[in-house]
């Protein structure tokens, strides 16, 4: 067993800011807990797969807080992140008699994440929550940023709230039972770090894909860490995405298309992001802003983490097409021009437009002909 | 006709602040929207009792500033503040193509203004709303605050969020054509401003209640225009109602309990927070906090508006226990506890809990027996 000291990074947003725990164990040692509000009951949002994996263990180290432990699980899967599951939370929080210092946690991936925090800030106007992300997708993407959204049927993410938790906490263990599909997608969102903010992680990442494929804690550890560290400097910058924050969804622009386009949890949102950025990063190529070798040495790392590098065929008739159409409608448009985020150089990104016929180039030289 | 001079009050919230905008024809005037965020679409989320009354006219308005003016009516009343109708607005925006940058219009009363705030805060995370209330209530009510929400099965206003608008356009002419009830409805909520803050704006809605009444334009203007800087002010300090701001909700105890004991839309709004005013006083005066002149005094100002002193019979069993068990699960109630606002002499209130024994004595000398 390798030797492990807890990181704590922490969230800089005034009187939002907030710590994020990173350690094995974290999920059942009552002291991650121990700053929270007070209040006499706590919520434990969950769902089906997860709630007989780490339920009770959390509720445990709760009841040392709070007086009143309750556990909601939702119905699991990406299909479930509607209205009607939200309701769900809300009927057991209303019905459990819970008012505004009730503290919810949210035990699960980012769809329990994005729900839960999206029912937080919207219950009673608002109300307390904490992360318990069990992903490493979530571990490394919803810690931070505060972006919470349940899905409409035109669109996902279309509906939400920007609400930052009072703490997050990652809980390494978690990670060593995920499925090694579920640890890739996850390394989708790490790998992004590295060509739009530092190059170093890139190499560090590039250096450690086996550790971190075999579920190595202090690799993913730091993993998580910088990940975090990278993402919060961002954000701190531009909570509400009015700028900067956008060079986060680098691969997001190409990748929800490709997850809409297929239905959602066709492909896992780390995949169809994998795919994203190759595509995003051989348009930057296209527009003379990084040269063909990095758009290579970016593919093979995502290729080694065990992640699409070709993008699916969504339409016989117009491919390409149809990818632009859906792009189109994606909430980062503005008046029906799609926003890319590009790297102009390795480790930096821009946020801009691109011509219709460039793009469509892309994505006939990106994706799989069935 | 009265000559009359535009009102603005200045609402100051950091990066949130905004203008509320008072005159007759304000709504009809491009110049009241000649500030706003700059964008191509503008939605109008109105119902169908307002729209063909004003939709032609606030439309054409905004067509000096926006290219494409779309118009969401969704039925009329209290009882379609659900999700289900909030979804209408969803579908129209995502149908319609609306980005970040679209700019929503409430124009109707409380429920459209808390719908459409509530709309605007969750649609792809927050887009910019401008509140265009018809109603008296509106004006004074939901111009401040920013307070946004739907309704639940198990207790009104449940989901929402703490939203700001970008600006209020309060046009006085669209008081003339409100029916009587609602103009009474309106006056309890500026009403209740004299006893929680401003004794001397008690003395004034008592010497003009009759010109309120018959909708001149000068009495209202100042009722509104005073109605929010009161609002303003206590909102300024507390904008997330952690303390002072629960002060506004003087009369909502009872109110709550009385509109949810007999299903919401059976009593206007502001005829629950009448007799609940008259019940919250009598209790401050079982209190020692205020005698029974003052109690009298306020009564007798709520009967000449126009609106009930007295609560209904909810319960043959047990009134005054049901009268409790709904005011439990208000979400002002904390561990249980019930929250009341009540008068610490005229012209101040405070926040504090009561003993169940005297709340039942009150809801027993306040109610009406079949």
């Amino acid at each position: 067993m390798n030797s492990f000291s807890p990181k704590v990074v922490r969230i800089n947003l005034a009187e939002r800011s907030y710590d994020i725990v990173i350690a094995p164990g974290a999920m059942g040692d009552s002291t991650s807990y121990r700053d929270l509000p007070t209040a006499t009951t706590a919520v434990i949002v969950t769902n089906t797969t997860v709630a007989p994996l780490y339920a009770a263990r959390l509720r445990q180290a709760l009841l040392a807080r709070f007086t009143d432990v309750k556990v909601v699980a939702l119905p699991d899967g990406e299909q479930y992140k509607t209205w009607q599951t939200l309701n769900l939370i809300f009927d057991a929080l209303l019905g459990g008699g819970c008012d505004r210092k009730t503290v919810l946690f949210a035990l699960g991936g980012g769809v329990v994440g994005d729900m839960t925090g999206f029912a937080a800030a919207s219950y009673m106007r608002g109300v307390p929550y904490v992360q318990v992300p069990t992903t490493l997708l979530a571990q490394v993407d919803s810690s931070v940023g505060g972006k919470t959204a349940i899905n409409h049927p035109l669109g996902k993410n279309m509906i939400g709230a920007f609400y930052q938790p009072v703490k997050v906490v990652c809980d390494l263990d978690t990670l060593r039972t995920l499925p090694p599909r579920e640890l890739s997608a996850g390394l989708a969102e790490v790998i992004k770090y590295g060509p739009i903010a530092d190059l170093d992680f890139l190499v560090w990442i590039e250096a450690n894909v086996v550790a971190l494929l075999s579920s190595d804690s202090i690799a993913l550890g730091y993993a998580i860490k910088r990940s975090c560290e990278i993402k919060a400097w961002v954000v701190g910058q531009d909570e509400r995405e009015a700028g900067l924050r956008a060079i986060l969804n680098f691969g997001h622009t190409f990748g929800h298309a490709i997850e809409a386009g297929l239905g959602y949890g066709e492909w896992l949102h780390g995949e169809a992001v994998a795919a994203g950025m190759v595509m995003a990063a051989k348009l930057s190529q296209r527009l003379g802003m990084v040269d063909q070798g990095f758009v290579e040495r970016l593919a093979a790392l995502i290729r080694r983490a065990g992640l699409p590098v070709v993008g699916p065929h969504l339409s016989d008739v117009d491919n390409a097409g149809r990818y632009l159409e859906l792009m189109r409608v994606d909430k980062k448009s503005e008046g029906g021009e799609i926003k890319f985020v590009l790297i102009d150089g390795p480790g930096t990104a821009v946020v801009r437009g691109a011509p219709d016929a460039l793009v469509r180039e892309v994505i006939d030289a990106c994706c799989l002909r069935e």
